[in-house]
C-alpha cells in the first residue's frame, strides 16, 4: 500500500547557485528564466524511508539536460544538503527538483555568468495505482520531433499539458502520445513498454520524449529493446506497462476497447523492480498482476 | 533616437485572478505551472509616452493563446489597472504581461477552478537598431512542427533559447529559423517580410512561430501576403526587413555572404508604421534606409 498523504506539497526551498535564498524569492523567480522560457530541467523523484534511491540516476540525467541547455550545475554538495534538509522532513514523498538558467526575463540571449536558480520540494506520495490494472487512452495532441530537446526532462511541458488536458474522466488514468508519424513515443507522464513474443520493447526517445530514469533501469533489468511501436504493436502486445520513477512499473489493464489479462512477464518485471527500489515492492500491488 | 535607460527592469508586479499579491509571491511562483512547464503565454509591447499603443492587439492575441490552452483571463478592468499602474512609472519601456496558469506544479493535470497567476513588469527601451541595418545568421537549430502551439505566444521557448545560444559575436544581431523542412519561419525574436517582385511575403504561422503582432499590422498594411519561403527565396529578395511589436520594422543588411542595399519599399514600410505607431518615427532610424 502506498499512503496518500493530504498534506499539501511543501513550499519549494530556491537556490541561487549553491546558496539558499530567504529574501527576494519572489524578485529571483518572478524576473527569471524558468518562468518567463521554461528554461530549465527537472527531475521527480522517489523517496522512501529518508532516502531517494535512484539519486545518482537523477542526478546524471539532470546533468545531461543541464549540459544539453548550457545551464551550470549545483555543487554535488549544494544538491546533497538541500535534499538532506528536503528528506529529513518528508522521508516518504514524491521529490521535485527544477534547476533554471537563472535571471533574465527579456530577450532569448542568456545572461553571461548568472548562477542558475534552482528549487526542491516535496509533494504527498500519489494514490495506490487502480489494482486491476491502468486504463488508458489515445491522446489526440502529437509530440512535435525536435531532437535537441529530445530525451532531456526539461521545462517546456505544454504538449504534456494540453494532452492531459483531453480528458476529465476520472475513469482513464493515462495517455498514450504519438508523434506526428503516428508512431508510440510515451504516455504523458510515464514511458511504455510492450510485450512481444516474449520480450519488452519501448519506443527509441530520440525525436521528442523523456528517457526516464525508470526506463533506463529497466531496458537492462527487463533485457528491452528500444523499437519504433506503431498502434497496431501496442494493441497486438502480449502485455503493456508504463514506469516512471514516482510510481514504478504499473500494469497497462485497459487501451480504449482493448483489454489485456495479467501476463507472468509482467508479474516477473514488478518483481525485479521490487528487488532494486524498495518503495515498490510486489506486496504493495495487491492485484492479480503480481 | 532612442534611449536606452540603464535602469534594469522593474520587479514584476504578480496578480492571481484579477487581485494583487504582496504576500506570499515566492510560493505562489515557486509552486506555479509557469516555473514548472510554461504553462502560460506572454505580450511583450512597446510603451510610448505612457500609453501602449498597440494594446488592443496584444490583449486580443493574449485571449487567443489563453483561449487554446484552456487559460482563464483576466478581467479587462484589472489587466488595465495594472498597466496603468506600471505605465505611470514606466511611460516609455518595453512592457512585458505574462499569464500563467496558477498553482499546481505536479501532475499535468491542471487543477480546476484555480485563477491565473500573471505578472507585469518594464523593461528599458532596447539600443538603437545598427543605422547600417541588421546582420543576420542562419541558425541551425530547426523549429519543430507543432500545429497546437503554433502562433500563440506560450512560454515554452527553448527552441528560441537554443537557437539564441548558437551565437555571441555581437556583430550578429539576429538569427533565421527554419522549420524541419528547411522553410524560413521567423527570427529567434522577430517575424521575417522579405520583397519579391515588389511585393511582401512573410511566412504563414500554422505549424511553428509566433504571430506577431507588428506582423499583424504590416500584413494589410504593407499588402503583404503569406507565402512558404525557401532559404533561396529570402537570399534572392530584393530586401528583407524583420519586425515586432518592442522595435518595430528593422531592415536587414546582411545575411551570411549576402548583402542588400537600401530598397525604397523598405523606406516606405518604416513611414506607414510611422504613422500608425508613435514609437517607430522615421526620424529615429537615421539610416539610409529611410
Amino acid at each position: 500500500m502506498t499512503h496518500p498523504s493530504r498534506t499539501p506539497p511543501s513550499v519549494p526551498c530556491v537556490f541561487v547557485g549553491d546558496a539558499p535564498v530567504d529574501d527576494d524569492i519572489d524578485t529571483v523567480l518572478a524576473a527569471g528564466r524558468g518562468l518567463a522560457y521554461g528554461d530549465g530541467v527537472f527531475e521527480t523523484m522517489r523517496a522512501v524511508g529518508g532516502v531517494i534511491p535512484w539519486w545518482s540516476a537523477h542526478r546524471e540525467r539532470l546533468r545531461r539536460g543541464a549540459a544539453r541547455l548550457g545551464i551550470a550545475m549545483p555543487s554535488d554538495a549544494a544538491l546533497d544538503a538541500a535534499l538532506r534538509d528536503l528528506l529529513h522532513a518528508h522521508s516518504d514523498a514524491v521529490i521535485k527538483l527544477v534547476l533554471t538558467r537563472g535571471s533574465g526575463g527579456r530577450g532569448y540571449a542568456p545572461p553571461r555568468d548568472v548562477p542558475p536558480v534552482w528549487l526542491v520540494s516535496a509533494s504527498p506520495l500519489p494514490p495506490a495505482p487502480r489494482s486491476g490494472g491502468l486504463v488508458l487512452r489515445w491522446c489526440d495532441l502529437r509530440l512535435a520531433a525536435q531532437p535537441a530537446l529530445a530525451g532531456i526532462k526539461h521545462c517546456n511541458r505544454l504538449e504534456q499539458v494540453l494532452a492531459r488536458v483531453e480528458w476529465s474522466d476520472d475513469g482513464i488514468d493515462e495517455g498514450l502520445m504519438r508523434d506526428a508519424d503516428g508512431d508510440v513515443v510515451c504516455a504523458t507522464a510515464a514511458n511504455v513498454f510492450v510485450l512481444r513474443d516474449g520480450r519488452w520493447w519501448t519506443p527509441p526517445i530520440d525525436r521528442c520524449g523523456v528517457a526516464g530514469v525508470c526506463r533506463a533501469w529497466a531496458l537492462p533489468a527487463l533485457d528491452a529493446t528500444e523499437h519504433r511501436l506503431t498502434p497496431d504493436d501496442v494493441l497486438s502486445a502480449q502485455a503493456v506497462v508504463l514506469c516512471n520513477a514516482a510510481r514504478g512499473i504499473l500494469p497497462v489493464a485497459r487501451l480504449g476497447d482493448h483489454a489485456w489479462s495479467p501476463h507472468p512477464a509482467v508479474g516477473e518485471a514488478l518483481r525485479r523492480l521490487a528487488d532494486a527500489h524498495p518503495a515498490f515492492p510486489v506486496i504493495d500491488r495487491g492485484s492479480p498482476w503480481a
